[in-house]
């Protein structure tokens, strides 16, 4: 077990990296804790959750809504959860995202801690305090920014993990790569997912050296006022085509990463677009695929991000280094139709 | 008008005493705010709205839950707000509670200011950042602090409100003397209701005194590990009998203060009994009222806020001096049995 803590402005956050949820019990209580857990999670290690009072949750997106924190708050209420209860998700994104809303408003906030279960939780979801919930069509329309206490790090839950979900991670990993860290932009290179799979020690270096690195840009920029726009590589095309086409989270950011990558080579003399395409195909993900690209330019204009008619576009100048640029519309919109004709590649 | 200024943790909030909603405009701008305010005082002050965009909620606590804050979001998100968006709560504690929740949650935290149209609001609720909403018979389960950018006192919003209002929030006003201010407590004694009802300067001189009394002891430990108890002088006692009677929070607040002032007489040599009984009776409110002392004490040793056994109890030493003593449920319970019963003055 390797231990790292990061202080975040108003927390510190301690990981627990190759541990096991076995140790739970060292950070936290059972008589004062609450897991929360999803169906599939609890289906698959049923026998890790025995000694911990647990509430299972439908497994899903379409259940990080209100609804279920209107539940989930009434059994805290009537199993007599107070100030001192601890609230440990035990999950995906999904899962970290609601445990961490639930204990930041119950009682004007609770200690929480996290135990993520998808490469997507531990390289990005269950990093950085950001949580909440959708409304309708709006994903993350509720939520607020609270570090956890900690993170518990069990790859042995990984075992159970579907192999797309493996991959919808790995997308955010190349992201990381591609924007900070050209020495595991390499890695990858050299790497395939199926080594990261059974190495367990292959694995453990890439998630730390991977949730460092959000934890950091976070760190630096709590807020989102400026690098912490970095983590948007491939998700402002990503988000604008993600739910009119039924791609995963991570395929989305797939293609978006294709798409910043040509918009690199045209306004930063970016090189390297074949590599960051031969990675994403490395590892599983799309890189061209037929859309509506003139869709596509009104969904991203039409974002909470948006200042006025330029859209602050995260590019690439190499592969490692990230650098946010604003684009107007007019510069943007020929590449992306470009692109959307997988023909045009 | 007069500015104040006072910065917590992480917020500076401007007050801006004896001003005029007419002058919100200055603030914040129509085009980016949203009002919040409910029924009654729309309805007597409709005119001074005219500008802005405006949600109107029903009135009363049992319209402080979930399912109106449900109902702000989805106005907000079909009227376009976004994190630019300000919110500004006009109202009583109901609404400035709701408001400032609302305003925390909605895509992460957008800004909010209050301008608080009930003695109560402009004394307490609107001060110290806490907010939230009820579940079910829970009262402020869910919520959390966060502090206003803002707040506006306009007295004139005043000349609608119900007199059982006004007499409500002087029972914060006497608590706030009891603990912390001996000569508000004799400016008290020495004048009465109508004459601060009457008298604008009176007035604005009491509530200013007031809101900044709250907002030092909150700036001094905003996340409530010490003095911010002080402000539950009386609400010990007050919030295990206020739903069993249907007594205002201001009747059971004044009948805990009684109780409370009883048990300092016993255990803090506190002389002046009488004179809190008198001042209490002067402003209108219930001094002595025959309930259920057993339930009484069960109510309190369930209290979210209790540790063990123990009841951290507020008393005076004198007016003006307030203490967090902690008692014993034995200690307690012959005089709360023997002010239940009001032949036992
Ligand atoms: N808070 C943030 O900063 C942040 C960042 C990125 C994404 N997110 C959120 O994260 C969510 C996506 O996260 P996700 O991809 O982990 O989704 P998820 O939680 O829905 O998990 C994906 C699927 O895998 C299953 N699963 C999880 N762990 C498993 C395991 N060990 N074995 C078997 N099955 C398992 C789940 O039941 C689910 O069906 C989205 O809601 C997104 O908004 C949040
Ligand atoms: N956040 C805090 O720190 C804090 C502190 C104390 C109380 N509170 C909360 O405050 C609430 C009580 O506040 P309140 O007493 O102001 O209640 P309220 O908001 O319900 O107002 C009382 C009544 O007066 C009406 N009203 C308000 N202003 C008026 C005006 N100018 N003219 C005519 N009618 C008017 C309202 O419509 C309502 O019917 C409770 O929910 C309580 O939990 C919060
Ligand atoms: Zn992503
Ligand atoms: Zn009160």
């Amino acid at each position: 077990m390797t231990t790292k803590k990061i202080t975040f402005s108003s927390q510190t956050v301690s990981y627990y990296f190759d541990s096991s949820l076995d140790q739970l019990g060292q950070l936290t209580a059972p008589d004062n804790t609450f897991i929360i857990t999803d169906e599939n999670i609890y289906a698959k290690h049923a026998r890790r959750f025995k000694n911990w009072r647990t509430i299972v949750l439908k497994a899903g997106e379409e259940f990080k809504v209100q609804a279920t924190v209107d539940a989930i708050v009434e059994e805290l209420i009537e199993a007599g959860a107070d100030r001192k209860t601890f609230l440990v998700g035990v999950g995906g994104g999904v899962v970290t995202d609601i445990t961490g809303y639930v204990a930041s408003i119950y009682m004007r906030g609770i200690q929480v801690g996290f135990v993520p279960t998808t490469i997507l939780a531990m390289v990005d979801a269950s990093i950085g305090g950001k949580n909440g919930i959708d409304v309708g069509i709006y994903k993350n329309m509720v939520g607020l920014i609270r570090q956890p206490s900690f993170l518990l790090y069990d790859y042995s839950l990984l075992k159970s993990l579907p192999k797309e979900e493996w991959i919808n991670g790995f997308a955010e990993i190349i992201k990381h790569a591609c924007i900070k860290d050209a020495a595991m932009f390499g890695l990858l290179e050299q790497h395939k997912l199926s080594a990261f799979q059974k190495d367990k020690d292959l694995l453990n270096q890439l998630i730390q050296r991977n949730a460092l690195l959000k934890s950091k840009v976070v760190q630096q920029d709590e807020f989102e006022q400026g690098d912490r726009k970095l983590l948007n590589f491939g998700h402002t095309l990503g988000h604008a085509i993600e739910n009119s086409y039924e791609l995963s989270h991570g395929q989305a950011v797939a293609l978006g990463m294709v798409v910043a990558a040509a918009l690199s080579a045209e306004y930063r003399k970016f090189k390297d677009v074949a590599r960051v395409v031969d990675l994403i195909e490395k590892y599983g993900l799309p890189t061209f695929a037929a859309f509506d690209a003139a869709k596509a330019m009104q969904v991203m204009q039409s974002d909470k991000k948006r200042v006025k008619d330029v859209i602050h576009y995260v590019l690439l100048d190499k592969p490692g280094k990230g650098v946010v640029v604003p684009l107007s519309v007019q510069q943007i919109e020929p590449i992306v139709t470009r692109l959307s004709q997988p023909s045009n590649l």
